[in-house]
């Protein structure tokens, strides 16, 4: 039997409204440049991830340490993944359908790959948090690895 | 200025082709839960590198020892990320809409554990893979690994 059965069954509704929230923002990944379409999966399962971090957080969500733990690795994971692949030259904004990621990204790949480092930085942070308490004091650094890649490096939302 | 950018964008239309086969085959994450949609992203990368390294196996798309490692790393990374805020138990098919994967992950979960690790394994022996006949050395042991899981713990397809 899995370890995490009983917290995450009563758990499941406040990860619900929240993952909806961040999924129902994206575009069918079927008509999308591949490559564009395989980095959405990946920020959907780092927002994902950030749910349920944020849930714990704010008592929406029970404190589960396997939970928590498993979703700071796996941001920390995603933070990791390897650029080459996904974030290929020509899939900028206004290059290709679907896609926000400025061409800045291109132009400026350390200050890109910083960003991911934040992001990584402040996902270590919480995979050992022991409470909903240290949850909740590592989110604002998590916040700010989001806010901080997407302000410099993600455009508007396209039409 | 991107090191990998003159060879993926000669290869792209290689790219679209496999991963759009794959893509196609989803279903929207829309209405599914949340943790089974995260899964499915999972999955999504996981088919969008492996159709990477099929592509430059079969020759379809030319070799570049950057793409081909970065696929192969994302593949070893995504085998590795933590099941216990992915694989819930409650979501299994017939108990949740849009996902395949069979009960006996929960009731075996060492077994399913091994088959992610062969995904990591095989994956990680094509991360230095120096030319197209070493990547195609490297398909059998994937797509075994591919298949390993899916005979065992994934179920038919749903209506």
């Amino acid at each position: 039997m899995n370890l995490f059965m009983k917290s995450t069954m009563a758990l499941g509704l406040g990860v619900a409204v929240i993952a909806t929230a961040s999924i129902a923002g994206s575009h069918s990944s079927e008509k999308l440049n591949p490559a564009v379409a395989a980095r959405q999966h990946q920020m959907q399962i780092v927002g994902y991830s950030i749910g349920i971090l944020g849930a714990v957080a704010k008592g929406e969500m029970e404190y589960d340490a396997a939970m928590v733990s498993s979703a700071a690795k796996n941001l920390n994971a995603l933070a990791q993944l390897d650029r080459a692949s996904l974030w290929i030259e020509g899939t900028e904004q206004g290059a290709t359908a679907g896609t926000r990621a400025k061409a800045e990204i291109w132009s400026d790949p350390d200050g890109f790959a910083e960003k991911f480092e934040a992001l990584a930085d402040a996902s270590a942070a919480l995979i050992d948090a022991s409470d909903a308490a240290a949850v909740g004091a590592g989110m604002g650094d998590l916040g700010g690895s989001c806010k901080g890649c997407h302000e410099k490096y993600r455009g508007p939302k396209n039409e």
